[in-house]
């Protein structure tokens, strides 16, 4: 089928590359011009996405935030008003429940489906097409993105008609693992002082009860000392914020991630941003007089 | 061999049925009369433990902190100047590393072996003799161990001659095992806000990066509404005391710990020291204006 992608950063360009190799016909957009000929060069559409969006069947939103998806669908060149009847925008990013439903009757305006649909997984499960998607939205909307969910994903969650319900558990999820990233950091490092090396850590922990998939995920960047972003920090101060402004929305007091945030924002500010998040270990670091592992 | 097991309670009288299964001869010893009884009819010598402690070949300490372990050991009755030459103490109380140390130094100068020996896995495994044990200590305290590591543990990991370093692990595994059941409660109830009920929750986030080793083993008491105490809330104030006690005297700053603790001790505040570590999510509930599964 022909598939919009609006957005080629690392999980992106990843969905459409597994769309092309699928054999959908892709057409691809981003702020950055050399990504497009990037893909173009694996086969995707050259046609000017202005003449290709008019003949989408699914539209697959892929930028930063919320405010990016809102120009992306609805900006002064939005795509909502020109897909045809019965096309499917497939939302990906993480946003707010309410903005999911917001964004869902503004696009069942136009008579186009909307899929709330948050992605898990990380660049190169994206890749690969084996992404989990938190999908909500009404049974039409599922069936014309089953094509193209087939082909992104290894599981889709469906968690009913309502759209929202998908970035409400993408909220949760988000919530657990920026947690459990900073609290690895804290573990590794509290470790350290301790006469813990990092490469002890992880031959004991990952068979213990304080384990957790980010720890083992990621704690082993920490004992290599690579932060070749596979997830960047800029990423935490994004999305925990997202959780803790719908958390304040509903009154809900959550301090372990209010403080996990705080971890990633003064990664943020010691300029590691675009780092991998397993380098909230050097604010731990360096707060506490430690070297890590290959660093120094 | 000759074992006397020092304190009772879920993990201690685990650890001395899965000795006596397995043929040791076994003295317990506990504040709680009725405990010693049980575990006579379970085939544990009745001789007083005054007369029994001069031929105890291992003394294995699992009372609640490190007061109570000085006290076994060194208190006015205590077991070590009475232990026989060449016997070993095999403490698997959760304590400061420091306090191992110096618990290691002062049984030396009774001719007693010590191994800093903190135990992980609750109290169905104690009983199944299936623990995780974090030990350290000089090798000869180790062989002396050996027989009853055997039986009391599926997983022995040796980190090395320095009494303290067990301890340290073991600190290392509780900052992490707290934090993130705190986290799973957090998680749960912020979900249950947006419209998430805890059945679907642990349909998803088991499969998802937010998942942990405790989040896919307490979450399920808050779904069943379920805080029969398998691990109670009361020992997560005073463990995560001791690591953030530890933190601070290495000048380590642990903000996400310290927020976890809070939440512990409100629980503890509300009354439920005594219900499983669960009911931690009742905090965040009695905050929200929530009514968790089966309550009310």
């Amino acid at each position: 089928m022909r598939v919009g992608v609006f957005g080629l950063g690392s999980m992106g360009y990843g969905i459409a590359s597994s769309l092309l190799r699928a054999g959908h016909v892709v057409a691809g957009q981003d702020v950055d011009a050399r990504r497009m000929v990037d893909l173009q060069a694996e086969g995707a559409s050259k046609q000017a996405m202005d003449e290709a969006v008019g003949q989408l069947e699914a539209a697959i939103v892929v930028v930063l935030n919320s405010v990016q998806t809102e120009v992306v669908l609805f900006g002064d060149n939005g795509i909502v008003p020109r897909l045809p009847a019965g096309a499917v925008v497939v939302n990906c990013v993480t946003v707010a429940p309410d903005f999911a439903r917001e964004m869902a009757a503004r696009t069942a305006d136009h008579g186009v489906h909307y899929l709330d649909a948050p992605i898990s997984g990380g660049s190169v499960k994206a890749a690969m097409g084996k992404l989990s998607i938190m999908a909500s939205g009404t049974r039409e909307a599922f069936e014309k993105a089953a094509p193209v969910l087939d082909v992104m994903s290894e599981t889709v969650f469906d968690l009913g008609e309502a759209p929202g319900a998908g970035s409400a558990m993408k909220a949760v999820n988000q919530m657990l693992a920026g947690t459990h990233i900073a609290a690895m950091a804290e573990a590794i490092t509290f470790g350290m002082t301790q006469g813990i090396d990092p490469e002890t850590f992880l031959k004991v922990i990952p068979k213990c009860a304080g384990t957790s998939w980010m720890l083992e995920n990621r704690a082993p960047h920490i004992a290599d000392g690579d932060y070749t972003p596979r997830s960047a920090i800029k990423i935490w101060p994004k999305d925990l914020g997202i959780v803790l402004d719908i958390a304040r929305a509903a009154s809900f007091p959550a301090p372990v991630t209010a403080a996990a945030l705080q971890q990633f924002i003064s990664a943020a500010g010691m300029g590691l941003a675009d780092e991998d998040d397993a380098a909230v270990a050097k604010v731990y670091a360096r707060c506490s007089g430690l070297t890590l592992p290959h660093e120094g």
